[in-house]
Formats: structure tokens, sequence, C-alpha cells
């Protein structure tokens, strides 16, 4: 079997904008959380989940989507300020749009920022966007081998959320193996498991995405 | 709630290089099939249970993966033809990516080639393979509001296999809304429905991937 590679680009001038838009938010005590994801782990119903119990007036989302603002219109129906971002097919946010759509929003009362990124664990996984963390959501039907055909997406995030997880036993999903994969990859991340769909795991991480105040 | 917009890219040279390969496998009377779909969708799965019952023989797979070769390994082992192309944290194949792997193939008694695309709704919509036909597999578990979400990668599939039908019965998966949201994205789409997993509607898809000899 032959094996061909090709080139890996690079992503300087989106670093810069990143680490100057973590400054600036920093400066004004609100945190940036950049939540990833194949397309259809549960990032937004997760999203839902969460802000049917904490108090939404002090969170803003910034929605990322090819197309479309369904999913912003589910999170705005929860009384939350939501932004669309469309990237209209592009694959990927990066840390200018989200400079862009900051300064649209009205910050006052906010403490955090949630990135829902666009479905895909390649393309997002390379740009930072001035996030203080970033929390994948994972699905058990993704099948135990992900880390290690995504790995960047695994060893960059902070957070990791198995979600469906009402469904894993129908699956040949092997959590132990998974987990051992992911911690081999980042010994540093945090694992919690949920089912967002059934509304089960969801209190136990409820402050890993929204901070509680002090 | 704002919506921003921002510009999408050209893939003219692209196109150039995928019309060409087209011709040229055209000409050796070989059949190129592009098997796209998120990651976990059962690419992978779906080529095992059909090279379990054709004639390995005649196909060739190429695995195209950001890194590791375990998915190319899974199909040599079924005696098939396999050439791993690792894009090193590329988001999507392109067409001169197939057309040096193909050079590498002996193409004796090839009758179809099977790109095992990188799993991904977004890129790899957007870049033709020089293939003669789209196959998209997507597993009930991603939520039947992809279609919208995903429109090129919906409209650019000449075939979508709905894998994981085991599971449906634990979703809130809307399939008649989904095939309605497919077809009207793409009205000639044919949509066959398969567990991959269970080994069922196997048979069905068989000469949907590997046409059968005259």
């Amino acid at each position: 079997m032959k094996i061909i590679e090709v080139n890996k680009r690079v992503l300087e001038k989106n670093d810069i904008i990143a680490s100057r838009l973590n400054q600036y938010l920093h400066d004004k005590g609100i945190v940036l959380v950049n939540l990833l994801g194949t397309p259809g782990s549960g990032k937004t119903t997760l999203l839902e989940r969460i802000f049917e119990r904490v108090d939404f007036r002090k969170a803003a989302v910034i929605e990322g989507d090819l197309y479309t603002d369904s999913d912003a219109k589910r999170i705005e129906k929860l009384g939350v300020k939501t932004i669309q971002l469309n990237t209209c097919g592009a694959c990927h946010l990066e840390a200018s749009m989200i400079e862009e759509a900051i300064y649209e929003l009205d910050l006052n009362g906010i403490k955090v920022i949630i990135i829902d990124n666009i479905g895909n664990l390649v393309c997002t996984a390379e740009f930072k966007l001035g996030e203080d963390k970033r929390i994948m959501v994972f699905s058990v039907t993704e099948g135990n081998d992900k880390p290690l055909k995504y790995p960047l997406m695994f060893q960059t995030t902070d957070i990791l959320i198995i979600n469906k997880m009402d469904l894993i036993r129908h699956t040949n999903f092997n959590i132990e193996r998974f987990k051992k994969d992911v911690w081999a990859l980042n010994p540093q991340c945090y694992i919690y498991e949920c089912s967002a769909y059934c509304n089960e795991g969801i209190n136990e991480i409820l402050g890993v995405i929204v901070p509680s105040d002090k």
C-alpha cells in the first residue's frame, strides 16, 4: 500500500487577530468559549439544555453556519442574545469573523460568549477564534476511531463532552478505548458524559460551559 | 439578530484536472465513485459490507484521511487494491491528489475505483475529483436538519444512502421530512436505506456502488 502526503497550511495572521480578540474580551471580564464538533454531534441541542437552566441574560451566542439561521432561532427563542454568522459555504470560522460579530453585540451584562462552531472536525480545529477554552461535543454514534483520525481536534480541546450516551448500548462504541486514545493525545482533557436529547448529565456540565458567578 | 456574510472561493483549476482525470478513466472503461459523508457516517463499514459480497478484484479503493491508515488496512484486508492518501491535516481531497494516486495504481482488471473521502460535509463537496458519481452516506443520528445546513453536499450527490437505520427508533429523526428536504434541493437524487453495522439493506445497494458486469 502506497502512502502519499500533501502539504499543510499556516495560520499566523488568524492567530494574531485571535490573540487581540482574547485580550479585548479578557479586559472586559468576558469568557469566550469555542464549541466544536461534527455535524449532528448535538452542540445546539446541548446549548438549549444549558440555557433552560442558567441565567441566559449573562450569555451571548455566535452561531456559525454555512447557510440558514435555524440554530440561531432555536437559541434566540430562549432569550439569549444571538448573532448568526453565515460563511456562505466556507468550512470554518476565522478570528476576524468573530471579532466582527462581537463588535455588533451589546456586551452590557455579558459574562460569557459561546461560539457554536460549524460542524466540522478538521478546518475548525485549525483556527483559533480568541477563545479561553475549547469544548468539543462528540456523540458515541461517530465511532471510537475518531481521536486518531482527527487528532488536532482532540489535542486542542480543553473539555470533551461525550453526547448521545443513551445510544451507546446500540453501538459498538468502546468508551474505555476512546478515552484512552483521547488522553494519549491530550492528557489534560476533561471528559464528561451526557445525553442532550434525553436531558441527562446536563447539570454536571453547566458550570463548564457557562461559568457561575463568584 | 444580525447576519454577517463572508466570501466563498473558486475552484476552477481543480475542475480542469478533474475533467482530465474523468476522461482518462473513461477511456479505460473505469468508473470513479466519490463516497462522501460526515465522520462516522459509516462509509468504510459500508465498503466492508460491499466487498464481502462482490468480486473485489475488479475494484480499487483510495482512502482519504488526514492521518492514519486504519481505514485502508480494513479495506486491504478484504483483498481490495488500496491506496492511502494522507492530507496531513488538510480538510479535503483535490483532483490532483486523486490523479497522483491513480497513476500509482495497477489498473489491470479494475472496473471501478472508489474514493473513501475525508469525513467532512463542507470542503469535500466543493472539490470535484473526476468522479462519475457521488454517493453520500448519511446516518440518521446526524439529524434531519442537515440538508438545509449543508446544501451543496446534498445538491451534488447522485445517490444518498441513509445509514444506521437500526438506530432510527431511538432518535427524533424525521425521515419523511429529511427526504422532502433532500428532494427539494436535488430532485434527481436516489435514496437508499441500510444499516451497515447490522448488515441490512446492503444487497439492494451493491450495484449502485460497484456496477455489475454486463
